[in-house]
């Protein structure tokens, strides 16, 4: 059973293959096609200034909100290559178009993998011929043929009453602020219109991929795109919809999480007692990024010292004299003072939730999820082009 | 010979013995004690709200713009203590003030260490008096008996016509923006006024240790105190004076960079052409805090691609079509596009200099010291309290 991910929804076709973009000669190119009779879509883009060339093109295309189809490759992710990334990206979306027999802008192009290396353009056109020939039930080939150092293959369905939305993604590493580095394609068959998406989609990234930060630094390259075929024929509220959307998000975010390059450790933060909420993520973010909190994580230390010397920095109101901190439900930190058993908390399992109050009494609240440095994550970006 | 560090410049005795304070029997407490005739001094400190108790006092007791003596110790930060904390740093300067038989807003408190541990006073207190018993011309040993996961201890000294600046360093980690988690102790003999010897350490400290940024962390205790004593008995003009001291901060600081946790690369990232000073250095350190940079400069990969998905996220204005980057005086990437051999740079040594034109033509240039990501740092940092 292939029919997952994002062809789970009616109205929609998708195939993954290997190209041969990659050297290891693992799957490299995907296609997801929406059938119709609708073809909203949105999407929604990294807040990084450079850009890869396909992220201008998708940002283009998409800005009329309808899409036909999307085309994906790893191993390659057209960005810092000039003018000449842009003329390959357009030539991908013109393949694409002149096969689907639809016009150039209704395609969406998402790259991902290594910077400012030239696109492979022979291999890469001949990878949309044989694409668009596999074109079926294949959501869970597609959402194997984004992965790049992802060790499993993302997929998510929510079902609604008569409609649903799938999705997949991919994305384990340079995670950050402003969406993770991350391609995520969500599909849907319910009836909606583009403004309903883009609403629903902005909503739910902001409550998920955007305060998913495993490591700080942000993709040339994020894309999350939603397209909407209308094929059951059903309208759900406002309500319902955006609360399926946010739904599909979290799960490809819990997924991103747990897969994130080297992890041992799946760290949840979360802020209260301080001004607002905006403020709360700011703090949590600012402990989720902080390497020497992260490496205690790593070594499984209660060392909640870190935690002060971290949210201290936040640009968030607070009593620096009453943060109270939580490890795993065990009150570590209380007015800004260890508890009498505070080294004695075991975090040796390989979930950690942190809860810290500012100590403000404010309502803000937030939570981030990050993860550990470890060793692996050393080792696995230390020699990623060579 | 020993007199060295503090004690190089005429007027100052200082002290380093092990108190018992770290289990591994190493030096744990210094003394440096200004025997004047001036006792001038000036200090500047972490930006982090969460501070640690001797830096509350210390920040009162170097406002007057004098201090007679300085003690130190290593092991224990007293930070995250409460209110005993707070008594904690009053008795070990009450202490010292006794010993010496001067005032108590003339004593400085300074401690580095485990964060969140009551300080173990009966022992700090015994340190006292075995310090003043051995005040001399000991500047070596109280650079030993303050450091923590530091490998070499750190001094300087730098000549004038006549007179000196001398100094010593401690801070090997948690290095950031608003100083890294250091603390130093500068020394001179020159007749100087307490507001010259403010303007020029924060001239100093904002050209130097501001700019050395090893893990984004910033401590709870950071530190630095210039002490003048006037035993030379000569004024030098502001602008010797002025260059002299920052001199002694730019070499504790290169130790530092050297001797940070886990390194095996000193990085030096400097940002040019952009609209001022104040944003190229925002550029340089967002560059130098990027673990996937970081990791890749531990692999001497020449991933020139790093750079350009970090930059893009810093608060500076840039062309994002227009920025260059060289490693080690090589062109890897020009007008924003990948040079034809990127690839072949070697940056197997030890030092890697990283120059980057963010294109706008404006006069904005800043220098960033920073190190890689290695394992070696995580190792350290995952264990530091268990």
């Amino acid at each position: 059973m292939s029919n997952t991910g994002v062809t789970a929804p009616a109205g929609f076709a998708a195939a993954g293959i290997t190209a041969g973009i990659k050297a290891s000669g693992k799957p490299d190119m995907a296609l997801v096609q929406n059938l119709g009779p609708l073809q909203v879509a949105a999407g929604v883009f990294t807040r990084n200034r450079v850009v890869a060339s396909p992220v201008k093109l998708t940002r283009a295309h998409v800005a009329g909100g309808n899409l036909h189809a999307v085309v994906f490759n790893s191993g390659n992710a057209n960005a810092c290559n000039g003018q000449q990334g842009d003329v390959d990206a357009q030539a991908m979306a013109d393949k694409v178009a002149a096969a689907l027999h639809t016009s150039v802008s209704d395609i969406a192009v998402c790259s991902t993998g290594i910077i400012g290396e030239p696109m492979p353009m022979p291999v890469v056109l001949a990878g949309v011929d044989t694409l668009v020939e596999a074109l079926g039930d294949h959501g869970a080939d597609a959402a194997t043929a984004i992965m790049t150092t992802d060790t499993i293959s993302k997929e998510t369905q929510v079902t609604g009453d008569g409609w649903s939305v799938g999705g997949m993604g991919k994305g384990a590493g340079m995670m950050a602020p402003a969406l993770a580095t991350m391609l995520v394609c969500l599909t849907t068959d319910a009836v909606v219109s583009p403004a309903l998406a883009d609403r629903a989609l902005r909503a739910a990234t902001a409550q998920t991929f955007d305060l998913l930060d495993i490591d700080g630094s942000t993709s040339t390259n994020d894309t999350v795109l939603l397209l909407a075929s209308g094929a059951s024929g059903i309208t759900p509220s406002e309500e319902d919809f955006t609360r399926a959307v946010f739904a599909a998000c979290e799960q490809l975010s819990a997924l991103m999480q747990s897969d994130a390059e080297g992890v041992t450790k799946r760290v949840s933060i979360t802020v209260t007692g301080t001004t607002d909420d905006h403020m709360a993520a700011a703090a949590a973010r600012t402990v989720g990024r902080d390497n020497l909190f992260k490496c205690a994580m790593f070594g499984s230390d209660p060392n909640w010292g870190r935690v002060l010397a971290a949210v201290g920095m936040a640009e968030a109101d607070m009593d620096p004299e009453n943060i109270s901190v939580s490890f795993n439900g065990h009150a570590v930190c209380e007015r800004s003072c260890g508890t009498s058993d505070a080294r004695e908390v075991d975090l040796g399992g390989s979930n950690i939730d942190v809860v810290i109050d500012l100590g403000t009494g404010g309502p803000g609240k937030a939570t981030v999820r990050t993860t550990d440095l470890s060793h692996a994550y050393v080792e696995i970006n230390s020699a990623y082009t060579t």
